[in-house]
């Protein structure tokens, strides 16, 4: 069974900080051309997307650098429901998981509208849980709001991550996904030198 | 093995007609912001995108009620590259494939850059190959090409197709996909309301 767990994407979505806007601009209806075709404008951190390690890495890989290899395979939810601010090192230690997973964040950010006004008081990844994530040598981290961090000066839990060549997951919706083991297939658009891609991803029970 | 059969999405990538082009737009750089981001414009008929029937059907199903499982499975590349002008049904006569397959067809639009002028002479998918491929009942059919016909007065490649709820692959790049049977995902953007989307798709070796 497939589960979407891909933020909706529409000119009515939730928007980080309520400044990447999507835009649909219809260049083709049938009334006057018999066939139908859309311009988009959107963000490379629109929705569901991975941030690659040159979002914040001067030097880092961009996303055609990242191998999909590191967003197909093994993924845990984990529950995190009960996190009032960030997810600790302490909060993970309760959860298991291992080497190679792709680890996802299930928080109560998934009970928020995709189509709710940001919520700067978003459940973040604090600096401490990235660092057991990235001891752990966890292949990716997925979490379930449009940013991973919340106003860290030095953005410590995106580069500690980053440097380590974990992909970051953002804008996961992970409402229908019980906790648990699923095969977790994520495939950004095939965009060239950028730092960040929109991508869809499905879990899949096995 | 993961084999990506994505276009790759840039500024420069082919456009179809020449007239969908593709921008990028830096919003935030390191030297001024710490951080990157990329605003994008594109097309909802941008490099490897999924068809859904509302391209050319007026009640047709929009991309988000295609489902997924039509896009996921079983996929057979099947050689056409011998082909001249369009595949038809004799040429896929010749072919080994059952109900319920994703036919990818590769032709010798896969030997042209992804980056070239459009080639207004690409080899397409005749009529007389959609009624084949329809009356087999295959799950969804995938073309080397940003079109899979060239200029039917009546579109009946694909409303043949798209009338049977048999999803429209185009735009795959199947230079480096041998002959033979795989495992096939492709992943659409998550777009809600509209009549196709680009997507992300690759094969994986069984």
């Amino acid at each position: 069974m497939i589960i979407d767990i891909s933020w909706p994407i529409s000119p009515t979505m939730t928007s980080y900080k309520n400044n990447k806007p999507t835009t649909f601009t219809q260049l083709k209806d049938f009334a006057t051309d018999g066939v139908r075709d859309v311009g988009i404008h959107l963000n490379t951190h629109t929705g569901t997307h991975i941030d690659a390690p040159a979002h914040f890495l001067v030097t880092g890989k961009t996303i055609d650098q990242v191998p999909l290899e590191s967003l197909i395979g093994s993924a845990v939810v984990l529950d995190l429901t009960n996190v009032q601010e960030a997810v600790t090192d302490h909060d993970l230690q309760m959860h298991t998981f291992a080497a190679g997973d792709i680890v996802l964040l299930k928080t109560k950010n998934s009970a928020l509208s995709a189509n709710a006004p940001f919520d700067f008081k978003f459940i973040s990844l604090a600096a401490s849980g990235a660092i057991l994530l990235a001891a752990r040598g966890v292949k990716a981290v997925g979490i379930d709001y449009l940013g991973i961090e919340r106003n860290q000066p030095n953005h410590e839990t995106h580069t500690l991550l980053l440097e380590q060549q974990i992909p970051i997951i953002e804008g996961l919706r992970l409402g229908q996904a019980a906790p648990g083991r699923y095969q977790f297939y994520c495939l950004p658009l095939a965009i060239i030198g950028l730092e960040a891609a929109p991508a869809r991803a499905i879990l899949i029970k096995a």
